[in-house]
């Protein structure tokens, strides 16, 4: 009997018309990548599993998929280990290889393995799928492209500045009004010591990171549960509550953290930042937010979360400075700055806002139909011609009724549908019809072409 | 202790030259396909194993990577399976999914899934990474893409036509020269039947399909091994032998298999593939090749195998006809043509005929050197405005010695350098340094612009 076929959970077929939405968004972003000199590289869909342990956490081991070894894969391996279900030791003796979990970790061992052959400064881009064993829920797959840009081996600022242009740059062609929210590691180090409590810093960043989705009275619970007392918790209060502008915020900021030697180089790094972005022109909406942590132990200095101003949907870009990035490989010293976009959120948001280019679904401009041998051969030369000037052309393969060869033209979005019958047989024309407005016209071939071109 | 790095055997990093010259690659095919009307579709990584195993042979299922299923996999497995090493059982307990281990496949599940979604006759092209355990040797990688372009739902001989003007327009781009052979399943039926063996299809087209490596003379004797008689080898020696041009050879053909129906029809396809073909113009030469079959059973009418004139290196292209490609996912009667470029060979060829475009491995248009804060910020300013106009630009992230701000512009590609030292900054102006000629200009911001445009 024959299967019904089906994918995977979590995985995804992308149609013609959903391929056309996603490559409008990939190749928006890659165009920005590349005017501001960033140089794609790959690496393989499968690493080994060294490469990928203990990079995640203990969850995120959990999550990788792993490669079953080929061939015998139980020869030499203790039968006891199966007996016990023993699967931290079973695992690693079946399984070799992984599935890549993001692009930051097989980026760093990249750096590391290609050092030689490598200019740093290195601007790399890359843009890939990567994939999780996650529990498969709305806008979560197992499967998804990360869109990653990283600047390694610099430490200057200005590296931060061209991120957030680049930021601002996409999504200004993309046409969705952001708010970038930047923040900093030694800002939050300063906090921690500005409150009495540099030792309670993974706690306190951890329970703040929340004030968005719990509020600030859940937070002062949970940081008093994390034990912090009730005066450090009173004196975060003003640091949590700063209002006014950008710049009135930043000065606040200042002078609450000017004993805190590492907030205060964080408050010197954000208006460095700030302020030659800001010089520049940005059109984005630049923000400072001090609850703002993500990934909690990975940033060590700026951090930048980007948010949709007109849909609520979380963060659909993110980053920030990480130092030491390759020490696991072997390779110390390598500070980097990077942002990642989420291409599947980004997805969402155009759909949502309705944001498409109204030819992005198009694909052929122009359809030929299909009347016989003899209105065939005359059609595939013009077409020919058509696609030497770059036009993309095809023919409706069979002389099917016509309903139908129009229903083709009409379902794939094809704009123009070109007619050679008879009668432009017989004189040398083109019949063209816009599909948009239904109008029709009789042309020369010449005529054609200048009518199609843009 | 730091890991050593490294990656799965088999599989490849790509650095930024690289991914330079394989763009350069997929980018071509991409426009010829879009060109011709096919529409880009993509589906998971991982597909179930009961939607790959069977499809390709005992061989292939052998070569399917095999992804462990997450969690407690052993919960409920019968013990006794890991006792015999009973793989042909234990394997599908433990492990439900695996890697695409070609596009044909998963394309065949596609089109079933997604039946009522599409338009037909589909033009579908599919440009994605495939996955086998194959012993790695020269050129045989275990992670390759693969570029197909396939048309299912129609039986007309003009897809063909289409398809065979669109691998000239692909190689005519990249500048390869090639060939182009043809052959039709119908014409191996019908030299089978005409030798009086018409039960030996696959011995004989086996055993023909290896004249290019073996020989005439060791293709008789396996024929006489797989049990054709002297008589019928005899027979079959001037069809193997047909010599002269294309329309003789054809003309030759057709005599000997007069007498099969099968033959006979599989001829009159040939002439009206090539015949439509050449009327439109090709820039390859087309060849006809009996001993062509590629794929054994697979194909059911037109073969097609391109081979580069310049350059030995087997197969860089092939394609053909086939019906009932949805059948075993119960879609019976879907009649399809399809060709698949073979990018890893192509790359081959291109490097040994140093065929890529002079400005392949160029990222950035223009590199500025970075002398202190003041002429960093001038410069980002002109950036943005090249940025503007479309010209890729980037800013030196550090004020390091020039020889190593120079260095990094010269190992990425980056052809011109602009400056802006202390004089620039006092007179408004740019210097720009012709990486390729040493030629050294000042030059207006405005000026700059134009020398940079393309």
């Amino acid at each position: 009997m024959a299967q019904k076929p089906s994918i995977p959970k979590g995985t995804r077929d992308f149609t013609p018309a959903e391929m056309a939405r996603r490559n409008y968004i990939f190749d928006t972003i890659r165009d920005v990548f590349r005017l501001f000199g960033f140089r794609p590289i790959e690496t393989p869909a499968m690493e080994n599993l060294s490469t990928l342990m203990g990079k995640y956490g203990e969850e995120g081991d959990k999550l990788l998929f792993r490669i079953l070894n080929s061939g015998e894969y139980l020869r030499g391996v203790d039968r006891t280990l199966v007996e016990n279900e023993d699967y931290a030791h079973l695992t690693p003796a079946i399984s070799e290889k992984g599935l890549r979990y993001d692009l930051t970790v097989p980026f760093a061992r990249f750096v590391v393995q290609h050092r030689n052959e490598i200019q740093f400064p290195f601007k790399r881009y890359q843009i890939q799928p990567v994939w999780r064993a996650d529990r498969p829920q709305k806008g979560r797959y197992r499967e998804f492209y990360q869109c990653d840009a990283d600047v390694v081996g610099s430490d200057s600022l200005l590296n931060e500045v061209e991120l957030l242009q680049m930021i601002d740059e996409v999504f200004a062609r993309l046409g969705i009004n952001i708010v970038i929210k930047l923040n900093n590691r030694k800002v939050l180090a300063g906090i921690a010591e500005y409150i009495g409590h540099p030792d309670k810093l993974v706690d306190i960043t951890v329970a703040i990171d929340k004030i968005d989705k719990i509020g600030l009275e859940n937070v002062n619970a949970e940081l008093a549960s994390r034990g912090l007392s009730a005066e450090a918790i009173e004196k975060l209060q003003p640091v949590l509550e700063i209002s006014g502008t950008l710049s009135e915020r930043l000065g606040k900021l200042e002078s609450l953290l000017k004993d805190s030697e590492t907030g205060s180089m964080g408050v010197s790094e954000l208006y460095e930042v700030i302020g030659k972005t800001e010089a520049l022109g940005l059109r984005a909406v630049l923000d400072l937010d001090v609850s703002l942590a993500r990934g909690l132990n990975y940033y060590t200095g700026t951090i930048i979360e980007v948010k949709a101003a007109d849909v609520a949907i979380g963060s659909i870009t993110g980053g920030g400075r990480y130092d030491n990035l390759t020490g696991v490989f072997g390779m110390p010293g390598v500070s980097g700055v990077g942002i990642s976009f989420g291409a599947d959120r980004i997805y969402d948001v155009l759909n949502t806002l309705d944001l498409y280019p109204a030819d992005t679904t198009a694909s052929t401009r122009v359809m030929f139909t299909n009347f016989g041998p003899a209105e065939a051969e005359a059609s595939l030369k013009i077409i020919k011609t058509l696609r030497s000037h770059g036009i993309s052309a095809e023919l409706y393969p069979e002389s099917s009724k016509m309903k139908k060869q129009m229903g083709y033209a009409n379902d794939c979005n094809i704009p123009f549908v070109a007619m050679i019958g008879e009668s432009e047989l017989a004189d040398g024309t083109v019949s063209l019809k816009d599909m948009t407005t239904g109008e029709q016209l009789k042309l020369t071939p010449d005529a054609l072409i200048g009518h199609l071109d843009f």
